[in-house]
């Protein structure tokens, strides 16, 4: 593969209400860029839970796009019918990766304007269908905006010269356009700053060697994969000056779900000093969830680690596993959580309900 | 695979002077269980570069055979010319693995004992031929000792019902017979106890996933494998009470440095408040090396991460690898140092030397 700088479209609806969801495959990266597309609403589960899409939110979009492909084709003809046919596809989507907020937020989304449309009179089964579509694009609308707010915000926290670490794939795959995590580096990428990126390898589905270090290689900006278990040695030998990550949800106090091995890396972090950051947008969070170790832990199949990503054996055939997907770094180990607002620098409950409380997605006490 | 207990032999010489190598190749393993045959000091030396023998006391034991393989077919005709032909071979040896001091000190046993047979007075080729056999199967007969050893004091310090971490692989694929931090699990195992192991992969040669799970698991102990970067999870959720790594090198201070990704474990077990212990025998510990931060670090081939052990791509062809083999557990994290005398605790340049004084290896200032 050749060094380009051709832009990707991660996700995207193409034509009208009976148009379809187009998307990378991002399980073939990065030896070939695919896009799939997928014309119902089982194919748009699948696709999540098998990770062919994925990012928190990116994973958003694509419950506004499931839900389009759930309902476009509902034979109901009132809006009570309409709203019944909307609620199985939304708790079918739901099932597809528990762990992921942005899943919930896309569909609860979807459901609250149907609800409200239909509040409002709209009683047209069409009409609700193609108001349907209209959120759906909403949403990846507003997370384009979304990512370049977060970059704006997260650069102006890398110097020139400095090293970052950064772990699993929060860029522009994990998004509708920039990402989250690596919105950062590319808006520093744009400012003209000089930097360097190393990026976690993230077993067992290798996210970071395959997707981040491919975009950001794709784009020319220094990165140098490592292994997980280099990244001690690596701020030991006084590389690294930032973490940047991702997160699936961020609870009520600041702790923060993300990819497993991002709890280690906070650890080694600390221990050397580093700040570490978590690069979230507000949709991420989860302000029902007080503390983080509230947040379920989905377990995947062993095979991922005793096969390895590309299927070789790589343990005894029986052999036990544990195989968690997420784990959760307690504020106490984030410098700062970046959202599209700006940072809330040494998050906690106060902190995170101040920054909610001041950009009006927290109007009393609830 | 099916679950067996076969014993398996890493590493013996078959036959006299006249004899053979034989050595598990354990860059086959788990899918395949096979072993080659070292003729030649080049066959020797492909072995150590390749992996095909590691872990220290197996290359201790791979550079006596090897340099029986090399020195065998001398055409010398008195001891100097002899001496001469050691000393190529051993030099040539030296080459394979820059990191390893076990494969220095058994080339520098050998050559000493040679220079000593001549000081004796053995003049015939022959004969100093012979004497090199026989001190290397001196080497390979004394690790079998020294592993049941380490085994012993070892498995003292594990409890009844408790878990524990390892790293790599520092079984009995890593010696001669018995392992050195997995024979703390094998003599627990044959006391009696219940515990349960925690294996990490250890990337990006999975020695954990492909060695370690395998010998454990073949002899029926309760192992589960994870991802280097799962260690930090499974320990705040605890399941590990003890780390248990091997050593490829020890410093005079207690500084030990072992398989990359140790470091980390240190600090992520420190941070848990979990004690850490290296298992060594004193052959491992190089006396000469004050600090940590004086053991060279082997820098490996990028492809080893950026296509994966099986020859898949796992990121894009051009990318940049950081690749260290090894790096340096700092003394200060860790709990004890295990040899084939018992256990150094709390390691530091005094108790190490206090060590050392008093099983007789040390007899003066030195």
């Amino acid at each position: 593969m050749t060094q380009t700088t051709k832009a990707v479209r991660t996700i995207y609806w193409e034509g009208g209400l009976d148009g379809a969801c187009r998307l990378i495959e991002q399980t073939r990266l990065p030896g070939t860029l695919e896009e799939i597309v997928c014309e119902t609403p089982e194919q748009m589960w699948d696709a999540i839970k098998r990770l062919a899409v994925r990012g928190a939110p990116a994973i958003g979009v694509a419950a506004g796009f499931g839900t389009v492909l759930g309902i476009r084709s509902s034979r109901a003809t009132d809006a009570d019918g309409f709203l019944a046919d909307l609620r199985r596809t939304t708790e079918y989507l739901a099932t597809s990766r528990p762990t992921a907020v942005n899943l919930f937020w896309g569909l609860d989304r979807m459901s609250r304007v149907a609800a409200e449309a239909v509040a409002a009179g709209t009683t047209d089964v069409d009409e609700l269908k193609t108001c349907m579509l209209d959120e759906a694009q909403r949403i990846w609308e507003e997370d384009r905006e979304i990512c370049r707010a977060l970059g704006r915000h997260g650069s102006a926290l890398l110097n020139e010269g400095e090293g970052a670490l950064t772990h699993c794939n929060a860029g522009g795959l994990a998004t509708a356009d920039y990402g989250t995590a690596l919105a950062v580096f590319f808006s520093a990428q744009e400012a003209g700053k000089t930097f360097r990126v190393f990026a976690d390898e993230t077993r067992p589905l290798n996210q970071g060697s395959r997707l981040t270090s491919w975009e950001l290689f794709q784009r020319g900006i220094d990165v140098t994969l490592i292994c997980d278990n280099m990244a001690g040695q690596v701020m030991k030998e006084g590389r690294i000056d930032k973490v940047f990550v991702g997160s699936d949800r961020v609870a009520a106090n600041g702790d923060a779900a993300n990819k497993i091995g991002t709890y280690s890396v906070s650890i080694l972090a600390k221990a050397h000093g580093i700040p570490f950051y978590v690069v979230a947008p507000t949709s991420t969070f989860d302000m029902k969830t007080a503390h983080g170790d509230q947040i379920p832990i989905e377990q995947r199949d062993p095979d991922e680690i005793r096969r390895g990503y590309s299927g070789g054996l790589n343990a005894p055939e029986g052999v036990k596993v544990y195989n968690p997907a997420f784990d959760v770094t307690p504020h106490e180990n984030i410098a700062g959580i970046v959202t599209e607002f700006g940072v809330i620098e040494n998050p906690d409950t106060e902190a995170v309900k101040k920054h909610f409380m001041e950009h009006g997605l927290l109007t009393d006490e609830g």
